[in-house]
């Protein structure tokens, strides 16, 4: 098969290191001259240090042959530069498979809706708990695959042809992006809480307590609940509230130490979803007249000024109630 | 109020401050006399360095005298020795808030039973993501209690009245104690992927299973899925496998070094449940013929030599499917 990916941040050339080793010939569409020299001269990914492309990866500086060369096309942009990067392109007739999370700061859409308003045939997202740094050491990782139509997804899980990297296929596309996007901000919360001293009963409660969340804005939506128990939801709320790479932490980290959220972004080279997908999420929640009040919390400290501290202790002395 | 609290360790004296904390009158029971001797003398735990303990808890090492004493007794007896150390007394008309996880090796006995088959009044469980050395540091944390009669449910949460301490009532009282019983074995499993290299992606995908293994469970004994969901569930799964002071994690990371449990077992000062509650649950499976492949691996590792690698590459590399 013939596999483009566009995008060779972390994730984007973790992807293209995957499915080159699943036997597919890759392209990977590289946006900046000077990431795309050094690629081709090292063949090693600047922000992922352990990753080595493997030979079946072709490197292109040109989107528009990325995307006329392959069959199925892996989109590893941002969601926020989604619709600039593709929005002049013609994608009748494609296949996405979308690996990105989030929603659309202007317009709330997910990322699969983005791509359907393109004209792509047939979308899909790739979710769950899967740190670049690891799967590019081979670590073992399982994830899912979402499609309205799960014959697409189950052709997707079956791109991947290596024993470690475990692709669970799930038809419930909707859920899949929601969780994925309300995970990034509760991946800040998270951050605050390391930030304030690291502690570990309180983050377990915030983690379980956003599960209640993901599950309102999705069925909400209309996904279904049930998608929040597995790899999309908790599994990578998980990874990313506890585990040391995740950005988005990283974030709620800087901020309970009283940094300001321009300087604190303005210092990272990667982009963290959580903060754009915050302010979409608040809005969204708003307009569906639905309660989320770790969102509204987190949008608080990132855009309303609030003291992170405070915002956490309103979280955790609630009144007393049934658990549910 | 007067409560009992029965067993010193460092679970038991965190529970005696935060209710002594609350207002009522404790009466501490410590089994070993140079321990009560030293509490005596310094008001300070052994096991749990931080917690002092307030001037409105008595010491005792008359276990009569304990019981005799309160109108509601805490339990924080491990569930091994529940059978040993209560076995001979009358708990007829007592109230019991039971403390420890696990299930009785010879019996399969959830701890609730235990306490009933000696007479207690009635019964509840309480659980949830709580490490002692937190709780006695007064971070925020967020626990369950469940009792069959949520009245009861509702009484011992009112009992207690600490900003720091949260408890919710819950009617589950079988699947909130059986979460916590599969819970201890799944973090010894963590423990060995922790051993093997910290694989964050590998112990995500892990807990997320594992939720699957305790509703499957819980629901074949008469408990709720819903309540694998909540702070019992996966709020008490997250602590416990990512956190730095889990006894059974520990376990699970000293096997992957190639120790022998035996050996593990006899260098910790402190009891690691889930490893007679894994051949607990493990028998009780196969009595019920329900599968529960993280139990199952665990149990070869405990108990027939399998080497940890291998487990967890079982549990990690299994077949293609859709996510449910």
């Amino acid at each position: 098969m013939r596999i483009s990916v566009i995008g060779a941040g972390s994730w984007g050339s973790t992807m293209a290191k995957v499915l080159a080793d699943s036997g597919h010939d890759v392209m990977l569409w590289v946006r900046e001259p000077d990431l795309l020299e050094l690629l081709r001269e090292e063949r090693r990914s600047y922000f992922v240090k352990s990753l080595h492309l493997p030979s079946n990866v072709a490197l292109t500086g040109k989107l528009n042959e990325a995307l006329e060369y392959a069959d199925v096309i892996f989109n590893a942009v941002p969601v926020q530069y989604i619709s600039t990067v593709f929005g002049e392109r013609n994608l009748a007739n494609k296949s996405i498979v979308n690996l990105s999370k989030g929603l659309e700061m202007s317009t709330h859409r997910r990322p699969s809706q983005i791509f359907e308003s393109f004209g792509a045939k047939t979308v899909s997202t790739l979710s769950g708990p899967s740190y670049a740094e690891e799967v590019a050491r081979e670590i073992p990782t399982s994830v899912v695959v979402a499609a309205k139509d799960i014959e697409f997804a189950r052709f997707v899980r079956d791109l991947y042809n290596v024993k470690y990297f475990r692709v669970y296929s799930n038809d419930d596309l909707i859920g899949v992006e929601i969780a994925g996007g309300i995970k990034n901000v509760i991946a800040i919360a998270a951050g605050i809480i390391d930030g304030l001293g690291g502690w570990n009963n309180s983050k377990a409660a915030l983690i379980t307590r956003a599960t209640v969340e993901m599950a309102r804005l999705g069925v909400a939506l209309g996904g279904k609940p049930e998608t929040v128990a597995g790899l999309a939801g908790v599994g990578d709320l998980i990874v990313t509230c506890t585990g040391v790479y995740s950005r988005n932490r990283k974030v709620g980290e800087e901020l309970a130490k009283k940094r300001k959220i321009d300087e604190i972004l303005s210092s990272m080279k990667m982009v963290a979803e959580g903060v754009a997908t915050c302010r979409a999420i608040y809005h969204l929640s708003r307009k569906l007249n639905i309660e989320l009040p770790i969102v509204e919390q987190v949008y608080a400290v990132l855009y309303e000024e609030k003291e992170p501290k405070k915002a956490i202790e309103e979280l955790m002395t609630r009144k007393k109630k049934d658990e549910r």
